[in-house]
């Protein structure tokens, strides 16, 4: 969600895309198809009505801007999909589109649909980050000395390869916190607590969803891992979640938002990363030190001979713009009773563009450091000089 | 910068337009033909190239997509704007375009004229706020008591025209603060210190400038303010700085920053004034209160009976969202030497997205005390209740 | 607030001093004292009675941990104020003590006193670093040029002046800020609108303060600044915040926290351009360009030979931590109807770490500039260099 | 790290103890005498040597003011430390002081070993509050109808388990995050490489350790997790990771700092979870509500009769100081080269802050839960009136 003047520095790489508008209306879109799906294959809907729901859910047929036009009328712009989806499906369907969820199941669903594939693209580019370091030490016969340097001040001696390996481990580590993340599907009904209770089943000769015990779809025991539960039939939770590809809360989560800063605060690590790894790139390529450039110096408008670290500036940029929002994020979790007015909402912007920057931190990166020139003469002149 | 699905949240009232890409564009165009036209005045260029830049800065003649391009081969989008001038002027008057100047001087002057139009729509949002809050008192006979609340407990009683004066105080406050603000033009050349060098003039019979010195531009004295010297002819930066009806800052601001954080802090400062107050009808709108309600209480997708207070929803989620963006303002102020790598290209899209979420807190803020409703017989009934 | 361990770090010159608990206490107690020689001289209680007060309101008759253990009580420390001074006073005055007063009037009041003090060491600093500053170029015979340096790329040459004229500048700018600050007095009552109330009187022959309206403390006009009303004789509030040399505020700011914020945000404009500053000198202190060095450099545990920059990486440190603290502040904002359960009480530690940092930075800085060594022949060496 | 006066508010609990001056240095003085044993069982240094060094190594025999001192030195107390553990072992064993480590070694291993207790501390409160959450529930003889309230606004009935669980799944959640936090040592030496380089030996008869190749030192491969490679014998590192009881790191983390920030990240987390369980308390005690209320409410200097939340207030003030401080960590994220002039010292008392606020706040939260008065009437009377 960044501006198309400013977006080719912040809105790089494959993350913008997978956090776009298009991706979060056709995230919110796939939640709505699996939810009918999901609660047909429980036999609480038809399976005419889950499929026209499911045909229904096209992108293509969604005005993007009628739906933003919803939000302003209660708040999120789930209203619009459904209101549209609803016109989509002959009209006995309609009580199964958006079956027993409330806007916040489908928002947050989308959120992690949205999350879960900007992440994906972020760790490859991470991945590629560290092969193209190193690359750029194996591409030097034998990995030459030089200086190591603490608070700025010449120390004592290391390779070129400790520095990259460093890069490299950093990277790494980096890249496997977001690869332990997990994103929880969201379905809990209006306050929360439909997930603990009797299942809802279509009535015999109608789409309209009664309220019936239904033996697979018990409550389940708080605070225990549905893994745990291995005997029992999967309930309307689990078969949309596994439609998802997404994974299985224990519960609600509408005011427990552990899922949504766990992503943010592995994002602002990845992005911190990419944020040292290009601090360190702008000091090497200093005039005075000269020990890497970058092989597309960019230049100036007022000073045509100047070859500035563009890349690796461009992702220190994004990467400092990361660290306000992760505290937004975590400014926003002591969410209210059974879903906060306004806290909530904060969130959905804040963790795209967090993503988003991550992800335009680490393409920045990778750009630099691919073809990162090194210069080992200039190494070995500055080792020549006393510490002083 | 906001999303168009979620805009109609978070890109609210006229604030939104005014820090638009758009409005991003004409302002650095104002800004080029402001330059040239100042440098004519001064005798350094023709009045003919002058009038061709001026001419040539068209926002109609630009493709944003073109000029964001730039930015990704030099770190900001002041090439592609240069480079497009150039091709529309004739080639005699290309060496005045961008005369003297530095791309940062242009995004920066840019960045104060958004800024001050984007203030100023938001200053219109408060004042209408305040309107709105006494109106809301003025449509009572007469001003009926009701509990203060201290820690959420009945405390002792207050009337309702002591909140609505609180309020009315508040959003004064913070409306000063914002109307305080200077925005300064920025024109120092590559390093930030041309400002203070001999006056560049043109050679006779080309438009190639030439350093010479002029008595009109002599050195400002560093920390004097321009007002303490009356005598002294307007130089370069002077009449740019007036023809765009900015402010003159007494030197480079290029690695200083305090005219960038000065309008993030007003702007936080209105956000969170809006903050409170939309906290505050959200909370005398609990059913169990009731005291005031939205005129227009937003429903649900799940529970048609329920009247949210939207705008008041709205306008906390976006004022939740100041706090971490005027951050990183702040953590962006240790720019390295003449130019930050990194920091200042930091600033550009925050204070866009802080000014626009400001705005939008207010524009919501304004739709909630529009048409407020006051209960008076709840503020009575809930004031005979023992305090418990 | 701060370590003993890291307090010769974080907790540096006189601004520490001046936000200290002793310094808090003080203002607490001075805050009380005020209040009751205010209310003696609008004649709501006796001279003498006024004089009890003012002479228990001695910090050497308060214990700092029994203060402490009444804020778990009530939630702040001032029950623990008001309690001691009822013990110390003759009971007929115990009733004039904390007269009309809630606690956050005094805890506020405090703030602002602490605060005030503070800001005025900042101050010191930072005129005291401005001054070293332009020592450190006055030592020069001639101002030496030097590289320019943007993205930390060898740009266009200034001198050394031009560098030294903008640490000035920047620092006078900041300076003003802190200077342009208003402290005003907190005095309004249990939910905040007492001082638009008729005055408190005492009854004749008791110190029992009696409800009766009094001429000379009119209901101010809301929204209309106090000095416009210069006919009106200073009531209760007035007197107070005179006696405390304070400002007058329009009326209760108890959820009105602009005066809170703009101390944040000076304090932190004041750290970021020490930021600045310190990694301005700790780059040009690099091996590399050793162009200036600090006059006393540190060591190491491990590598004795090295001379590092430690003043200022010490001011660096200390900036570093100021933009999470004024964003803290800003979140704190919205505070709910007459006293927020949680926003309030998140401010006082906050803004005197605030203060107290930004007091540390100010105070590295000057030993950084104090003395700092010039080195043109290196900058002379540098500019042959060609920029490459 | 907090103040006396302010302390019973935001260093309360166990955590404040695990994390205060006495905490670190003893801390500091623990990573010293593992270092020096290790090293003696590896052979590097004498047994007798490594035994003096641990004697030496007793808080009891430290003068915190002088160590503080030699950290304005330096930048770090570490200096302190190793001077004073110079002078109190024997001449011959002062080379085996500090052996091969840096200061940042000591401190960052250190900072674990406070982190681990500290967290370990707060662990321990949090599941404390889930045990009373959970209580509070037992207490009741059948689970009490009541509103979910979304948007504060009345939308469905949920039962007081339903919250109940909801608490206790979102405390259990925060609590799972602490508990899978890894606390690695830090052994890396000067410029962070020397866990890789060949292993120091002592000269046969001296304690002066010499540089020779030992096989069971032998470089680890980067990136390859040390439980990887069973066969390799413990060297030096292992070693005094082991003695610590903390974890092995793959290298250097010298500058990177993901350990740090991990951890900040689930204090913040908890701290978060502890804030939205705090607000609900608060939420639910409002006089018109009236559902649950604390068994000690607390009162005030003015109002007497009131009967505040006043642990929950203390919960959610030290919950909403967090969120700024994981952002200073995460922005000090990008160190520079071999160690960061500033970044790196910005985290000491953060860390420290974040982990005792955290601990406060679910101390406090504890407080309010522990003998919650729960109002199964005031639900009923709720719920029968309309949702309006």
């Amino acid at each position: 969600m960044t501006s198309e003047l400013f977006g080719t520095l912040f809105a790089r790489g494959a993350a913008a895309g997978a956090a776009s508008d298009e991706a979060w209306l056709r995230a919110m879109l796939r939640a709505e198809a699996a939810l009918a799906e999901a609660a047909s294959e429980m036999g609480a809907v038809s399976e005419e009505a889950a499929a026209n729901v499911a045909a229904a859910a096209d992108p293509g047929r969604f005005d993007l801007a009628a739906v933003a036009a919803s939000a302003a009328r209660i708040g999120n712009p789930v209203a619009g999909i459904v209101d549209r989806l609803r016109e989509l499906v002959p009209e006995a369907h309609r009580p199964v589109v958006h079956y027993g969820a409330t806007s916040q199941d489908i928002l947050d669903t989308a959120m992690m649909l949205v999350a879960k594939d900007t992440v994906a693209a972020i760790r490859r580019e991470l991945r590629e980050c560290a092969a193209a370091a190193l690359d750029a030490a194996a591409g030097i016969d034998e990995s030459p000395p030089m200086w190591g340097r603490t608070l700025l001040q010449r120390a004592e001696p290391i390779t070129f390869s400790d520095l990259i390996l460093t890069w490299d481990r950093t990277l790494t580590t980096a890249e496997q916190a977001l690869g332990a993340l997990r994103f929880p599907a969201s379905l809990a009904g209006p306050v929360g607590v439909s997930w603990g209770k009797p299942g809802l089943r279509r009535q015999p000769d109608s789409e309209t969803p009664i309220a019936e015990p239904g033996p697979e779809d018990l409550p389940a025991d708080v605070g225990t891992a549905v893994e745990q539960r291995p005997e029992r039939a999967m309930g309307l939770r689990e078969r949309y979640a596994a439609r998802l590809d997404l994974d299985i809360a224990p519960g609600s989560w509408h005011t427990n938002r552990s899922p949504v800063v766990r992503i943010g605060a592995a994002a602002a690590e990845a992005a911190g990363t990419c944020g040292k790894i290009a601090i360190d790139i702008i000091l090497l390529s200093q005039n005075e030190i000269g020990e890497v450039s970058e092989a597309r110096g960019g230049g100036s408008t007022s000073m045509p001979h100047k070859r500035n670290p563009v890349a690796a500036t461009a992702a220190r940029a994004c990467a400092a713009r990361t660290p306000g929002l992760v505290a937004t994020l975590y400014a926003a979790m002591p969410q209210e009773l059974q879903r906060s007015p306004g806290l909530w909402h904060s969130e959905w912007e804040t963790l795209s563009d967090l993503l988003r920057l991550t992800g335009s931190a680490a393409a920045w990166l990778r750009e630099s450091l691919e073809g990162l020139r090194v210069h080992p003469e200039a190494m070995r002149r500055n080792l020549e000089g006393a510490p002083e």
